[in-house]
């Protein structure tokens, strides 16, 4: 499966000399990403595309190549893809539209028993490819004006559809999300989700799987392979179709049977696979579990200098079944007389607006040495005056403090709070700006671990 | 009430000429805010502080004083409170903490009769005031380099957390989002949420009313306050301490018993209060509503070039009871001439990844002109080739057409796709990022005519 991400040799099938055309869109990335390995763009009408010389097809290629993009009409790709097998190519990536989803079986058909017959592995048809932020191998056939691509990380995404991955990559890639791998499979003909979630399990550049899927063909295969790869690292996954009205949307799209919401969450769960009920949900259990150990139970302390926001994050922790346990009264003494009279020492601690960066350093060094507790939310509101850049070094001890207890902040706000939040995550801290979404993936992390007992 | 937002005179007491204290900052701010009315320092040690003079208190100033606001230690405000009934103040913003909400219930009682005395009304203590974008008066004591003040829009939020409202304001201000007033009233010894209720919902520039509240004194005041405003313009409120957990919490915050999230869910939607479960959820809805005209039913056609998406869209918006309804053969007909023939003519109307803005156009068309959609959620991903910048004109004329349909737009991705959201929204088209963000918007807006009725 590494010659879809990595491959050392690959021919562009249908590269196009039209700049709006997908074959051209695609050679182009592959050239702006520093693709790593051997390009050989594909056209019986062309001498040179972007400076490359071009061939007429991949039999009048004297070297070895190993793994081919087709871009070319959905009537064309049977002729390619023999011509592919002669020339003994074993992988394929099938951008191409217009078989199953649309009706068109017996195209689907053909196709497959030319993969058989030459022993070829195909990624799609009808699907955006592969993206490997390490190799350079950027397939995406959407404009890198338009399309932000991620910076190289540890989180992969597996996607049957190209449109939820590429737009979420590229909201994720402006909010500093970084990737390792992603790939949309589409139809799924041949690699489905179980292959490559197969793979990327044992893909040690990964080490957090995020996955969006809107059928299985074959379920058993999934949890299977699920139930393996959760025991070394997280697998999120979220399930387009989970209603009527969006099963049958499924069929025209990647011509998936879709299957009931319960059926999904009941083999997710037993797969220790966490499910994502939002997209926005999805990503926000992928930053916490990138960034947070495996914290030992479910208590967890707020400290806050937002009174209301402690509230709030206190409310849905409660909602989703975690612990908010009172600091013991040895706890309780020793904060009393280093902060100011106005704090409550409860859960929250509620340090007040007037609050300064050395009494949360205080609060930070007291709940990570209580007993009680196993992970800290720590509510930062940057806009209190006495706040001071040390904030960012004091995180930066806690999260180092030899408790190893997971760390997680809220900071609400505009450019200076990004200012101070963005550092933050680069010190292995994840930020959230509302208390629910920290709250609810919270709880996704203390699911993952607590299930994988 | 109007004195709180836009006094002709204000007194600052305990307006003080070192930077990080709290009366500095409200003058600095005030200053900044470019404040319309005349400004009055109070300080008895100081001759001037930012080039104002000072005066030792408001009795020595000869000018009426139509509001004070007071940021002096709680053990001298009876004191100052006498001062300024004497002087005939009838307006006080009380920012001082340390009073009902840390046990000191005999100090807040003692203010209470000398308001009584003087008839004076006051919004506090333990609050951050008023920030009024029209008049300037913006007595928020959090410096403008850390908290992003919004532009002037239709807005208003009654918080009875600064924190929450203060956070918020620096976030939704850097997201573009506009508002008229900002109230945070504290402990609400003397003017409440209702009566604020009441300000608000007969005031022009106010046309969408956003409520934090974490206790309520008088439920039927607000209940039959909410009940009247919500004829006029919608109210959406969330609720701090709905949990058992969070109920405690409020105790040491704001001073307030909580009751319980059934009661308040009830009773809200007896006075078609939209009740916002998180704070993402209220500010979503409060631009939904701010943006859309009332929808006919509960009728939603999707329209989108990412299947995924489409799908996601469709799964939301079933679960929170709307319904999407098969186009009518005619509208199906006369749309296939136009659009791609891989392109699924259904609901959603799948335009695929090789949309132009002409096909937009005309699946706009055709949807504005079908009996059976009452709204339309437009997916529109930015990041394929082939959607050009008259995508915003077409938006527009859909905006303007004669059906007056609510048009909802998602648009998922980096800055392409910021720069084209922020002209959309301009139109006075909303946008969200994310499918179920954008559902649960438009059952809020749903709900809102649905139940006015």
């Amino acid at each position: 499966m590494k010659q879809f991400f990595a491959p050392r040799s690959l021919a562009v099938i249908g590269a196009s000399r039209h700049p709006n055309k997908v074959g051209h869109v695609i050679l182009k990335n592959l050239i702006t990403a520093g693709f790593k390995g051997k390009l050989y763009p594909i056209n019986p009408e062309a001498h040179h595309i972007l400076n490359l010389p071009c061939y007429p097809s991949v039999l009048a290629i004297k070297e070895n190549i190993e793994t081919a993009i087709i871009a070319t009409p959905a009537s064309t790709t049977p002729a390619i893809l023999e011509e592919c097998g002669q020339k003994g190519i074993t992988h394929i990536i099938m951008v191409t539209a217009g078989f199953s989803e649309i009706g068109n079986h017996e195209l689907e058909k053909t196709i497959h028993s030319i993969l058989k017959k030459y022993h070829m592995r195909m990624i799609g048809p009808n699907c955006l490819g592969t993206l490997d932020a390490y190799s350079g191998c950027d397939n995406l056939f959407l404009p890198h004006s338009r399309l932000t691509r991620p910076k190289p990380g540890v989180i992969s995404f597996i996607c049957q559809s190209g449109a939820v991955g590429s737009a979420t990559l590229d909201l994720l890639s402006k909010e500093e999300m970084r990737f390792a791998k992603f790939v949309s499979y589409g139809n799924a003909l041949d690699v489905d989700e179980s292959d490559l979630l197969h793979f990327l399990g044992n893909d040690p550049k990964t080490k957090i799987i995020c996955l969006y899927i809107e059928g299985v063909k074959d379920g058993k295969k999934l949890m299977k392979t699920a139930q393996h790869i959760t025991k070394k690292k997280p697998v999120i996954a979220i399930k387009g179709g989970i209603t009527e009205a969006g099963a049958r949307a499924t069929l025209s799209h990647t011509a998936s049977l879709a299957g009931t919401a319960a059926i999904y969450k009941a083999a997710f769960k037993q797969s220790n696979v966490i499910f994502a009920e939002t997209l926005e949900d999805l990503f926000n259990y992928a930053k916490i579990l990138e960034k947070c150990p495996k914290p030992k139970g479910p208590r967890v302390q707020i400290i806050t200098n937002g009174g209301g926001f402690g509230i709030l994050a206190t409310d849905s922790l409660s909602t989703y079944g975690l612990q908010l346990k009172e600091p013991s009264e040895k706890t309780k003494e020793w904060l009393r007389k280093r902060v100011s009279p106005e704090a409550a020492i409860h859960n929250p601690i509620d340090l007040t607006g007037s609050v300064t960066t050395e009494q949360y350093k205080h609060a930070l060094k007291a709940v990570l040495e209580e007993k009680n507790v196993d992970m800290v939310l720590l509510i930062v509101l940057l806009q209190t005056p006495l706040i001071t850049p040390e904030i960012i070094d004091i995180i930066k001890q806690a999260k180092n403090h030899r408790s190893k207890k997971p760390i997680i902040v809220i900071s609400t706000g505009g450019n200076f709070t990004e200012m101070y939040t963005r550092q933050i995550e680069e010190l292995g801290v994840p930020c959230y700006a509302y208390p629910n979404n920290a709250a609810r993936a919270i709880k996704a992390l203390y699911d993952y671990y607590h299930n994988r007992k």
